[in-house]
């Protein structure tokens, strides 16, 4: 059951893809069958299976995203209690929540069966830089 | 590992139940434990589980998240950038994000172990009719 | 691959923790790798992974479910049909849609690999109490 944990470096809110390394990680230790899992390890970033052909999708993807969740400084925010690591913290919990932190992707013949437009992304809440760890995981 | 592919054909928004084919799946390849991982390779369609008893739930889901992504051509929604899919792409790619295509379901004794209320549906999120691609993976 | 049931007594919406309960049934069956599955087996309940340190964030994440889906009884949500089994059971199938019922966590070394700020909750979204099954899987 190998696993690794790879790590990325974000620039602010958006969708971050690492469809590659998480293919190179699956062809290096299987060239049959087998579940890889993606697991990020934050409460403020999450991951996202979604469409890698038109970048417009990406930022309609996070733009939707804001506009659900604005800042908490924003006036229809006002009722949010846990601003003291910024405007930009509690949204990111609830983004968080609303998408997903783990995903398992089947295995076939050394490869991630992703259909033709999917990749996969991490998707950023925060405004600063961070590193963002994710753990890889590849089972049977 | 047994691993196969399902295809539902799909004519327009809502949920198609698919328990009754995973649990086939399932009981063909297994009467012990195991994990078996649902996986949808399309990114403007999701999975969820949800009751199964009163159709009402089914019709109610689909109606509260056409309510919170209407289409692109409806004017709350006019900063969406992809539109050349059509009206119905963009919020289907939003839908996906917010709900999953993947989800796993440990097996006991040859059977998922659902509860008794829990249906596993294909939610569909574009117009037309498609045919969209479910992997199956009994794994350990 | 070790499997087991636990119960969780919940008493009103909000989110209840069971990482220490998680993380003892890892631990009593595994020193080395592997994957815990987290299912719950019911459909106006779902699960999380949040973060654990200030009790604020769980108040807040509560609170902007309540405000994006709304008990039935309130006027925005006369829309909804399936209204027989309470104000609060369809925003319940609806909340549980926009979250998790099925989480994958890779182990190493006998040990969820959690973030230091993540911990696992079972998010209930029913005003009364409830006892709510949680299966734990741990495979390879």
């Amino acid at each position: 059951m190998p696993q690794t944990t790879i790590t990325i470096a974000t620039r602010g809110q958006g969708l971050y893809e690492f469809t590659h390394e998480a293919q190179a990680f699956v062809r290096g230790n299987s060239d049959g069958e087998g579940l890889l899992t993606v697991f990020v390890r934050h409460t403020s970033c999450s991951l996202l299976i979604q469409e890698n052909a038109d970048p417009d999708v990406k930022r309609d993807l996070d733009a939707f995203f804001r506009r659900l969740v604005p800042p908490s400084s924003d006036p229809s925010m006002r009722w949010i209690v846990h601003t003291q690591e910024g405007p930009d913290d509690m949204p990111a919990h609830i983004k968080a929540a609303l998408t997903q932190v783990s995903i398992g992707i089947p295995v076939a013949r050394g490869r991630m069966v992703l259909g033709t437009w999917q990749g996969l992304y991490l998707f950023e809440h925060r405004d600063r830089p961070h590193r963002r760890e994710i753990v890889l995981h590849l089972g049977m």
